[in-house]
């Protein structure tokens, strides 16, 4: 099922570069306008020959916050759902869950209450995935993602992707930029469907991590997913995170939340062309409308700074022809 | 200098990947024998069309200690040689090193007493370079590497490289591979130099780490670099380093000390095609000889488990034809 979805988003992948290699137009799903012109002159700046601020291309690195900016995160983080799903599972095994939040929350159906604080979704993502390895968890992962569905449109949560953020990555890559996703969300949980889905290897996917412990299971060597936070890759953490894993201060940064504030600050702060985006999510009809009282993504200060800081705002309604990829799937 | 020792270096790598795609005999610099067999039957295996145990490209992951599977570590490591040097550039800000070791023994001229193992010189190093910030690191990093030469051979240390080794990356890279770095040194000292020396992005450099913050110093937003180890990359710590950055168990590894026992163990047990190497040093006249009794690179534990783990070791001086590049900076 994953494959089939990937495989329908992916076809839609190679279009694009070819496009853009063939000298048509980039970025098709984008309407003209200041948003779009902002992006195309980034690229143009960083790469173009002749150009002054024309970068190495070792240099030339670009980072994606996940939710909210790469795919939806309503009615509710995709990885919300996930928790909500392996609480359920797991619940047999651990009866004293039904006392403890946000596990009682969960199981008396109001995952809402539990899971609208980031921080707090990451830590009950952590302790309801420790204990196993990470090939196990893995193996979950992949299982799960390859039928879960967003309850609001039913579509697969990897059809609800962003088809102008898809060109987005796609636009870069052609023009010899590295890719990377930098999400508050659980590393280990993005990286077994962000390379089919975004062609985005896992080497170059920033998250938020648990502990991991090297010892044998079995008679079998094993990487074991412990108990604890090792890293909680939002805020601040952000910078420390493309560092860790990037190595490099990025060239442009695209999110669309104030968990993005300082991964936007630390790239634009750089010297020569330099792209900070914001995707505000303004279209109510074909997707969701929310900014500055969003538990779930909230823009606050991040818009407020937008103007001073030269960064673009997407808006959703007037910038993006279309949302999310055509339902292929649906062909079958 | 760098620049120029780096494109003599890379001016090499283009061939082999040409030679494997024409079908020429790769692993020129090897000699016929089980070793070079190994490694070509382990490729073939993992990647020919028709091949039972062929792997999809997206999992072909190879990892390459650093400090004597790539290049020189004697007469001592190369970021020994490194922090030595910072050492004495930095003494006059440190009246207190005087009195504090390792720092006193270094001063004293006798870096060797303080920094023969490999964990002291992982924290005399984090000592030496804590406080400014990534970027400055990267600086200081490049500025010295482009003239820093073996006291033994006096050759530039990126000419130190192994020139087999590279034509290993250079065909496990023609064979669909992604192929990483893991080093018990650091990370951030690895990163300036690999990209040009072995052509290994900073996203695939596993290394020791100190921690960082980001922060705000004379107004900019910075990455600092504070005085606190992060991660021991070396034992156990290297599948645990791998797993956080690469994201996957390889399929190959190759090390050449105990210190890369785990990374060959936890790669090897996995299923299909696996391949463990350990890169034995042999030859005092090209090179040096040692192995159970160096206090760096000490390979005794590796070396006894290696038949019943099926690890090919790499006799230097029997297997390999050439040793380094050759020496090509003197022609200009």
């Amino acid at each position: 099922m994953l494959l089939l979805a990937a495989a329908a988003i992916a076809g839609l992948a190679p279009a694009a570069p070819a496009a853009a290699r063939a000298g048509r137009e980039p970025l098709p799903s984008w309407n003209e306008g200041p948003a779009k012109r902002a992006i195309l002159d980034f690229v143009s700046r960083a790469t173009r020959e002749g150009s002054p601020d024309r970068v190495r291309p070792e240099a030339r690195v670009a980072v994606f916050d996940n939710d909210g900016t790469l795919w939806a995160e309503k009615p509710a983080y995709v990885q919300a759902q996930f928790v909500v799903d392996r609480v359920r599972a797991l619940a047999p095994e651990h009866p004293e869950w039904r006392e403890k939040e946000p596990f009682a929350s969960i199981l008396a159906g109001r995952p809402a209450d539990a899971l609208a604080d980031q921080r707090a979704l990451v830590e009950a993502v952590m302790a309801t995935h420790a204990g196993m390895t990470t090939e196990e968890f893995d193996a979950v992962v992949r299982s799960w993602i390859a039928t879960a569905r967003n309850p609001k449109t039913g579509r697969l949560h990897t059809e609800m992707v962003y088809q102008p953020m898809l060109e987005v990555l796609d636009l870069l890559r052609a023009k010899g930029f590295r890719v990377f996703v930098v999400s508050g969300g659980g590393i280990d949980f993005m990286r077994p469907w962000a390379e089919e889905v975004y062609g985005i290897p896992p080497e170059r996917i920033v998250g938020s991590a648990i502990e991991t412990r090297y010892e044998t299971r079995e008679g079998q060597p094993v990487v074991a997913r412990q108990p604890a936070l090792a890293f909680v890759d939002d805020g601040p953490g952000k910078p420390v995170g493309i560092q860790r894993h990037a190595g490099r201060r990025p060239l442009a940064a695209f999110g669309n939340s104030d968990g993005d504030f300082e991964m936007l600050e630390w790239t634009t702060s750089g010297p020569g062309a330099r792209l900070g985006v914001l995707v505000r999510h303004t279209d109510a009809e074909r997707e969701w409308a929310y900014d500055r009282e969003s538990p779930v993504g909230r823009l606050d200060k991040a818009l407020a700074a937008a103007p001073e800081r030269g960064w673009v705002v997407v808006d959703m309604k007037r910038d993006w022809r279309a949302i999310h990829p055509p339902r292929r799937s649906a062909r079958r």
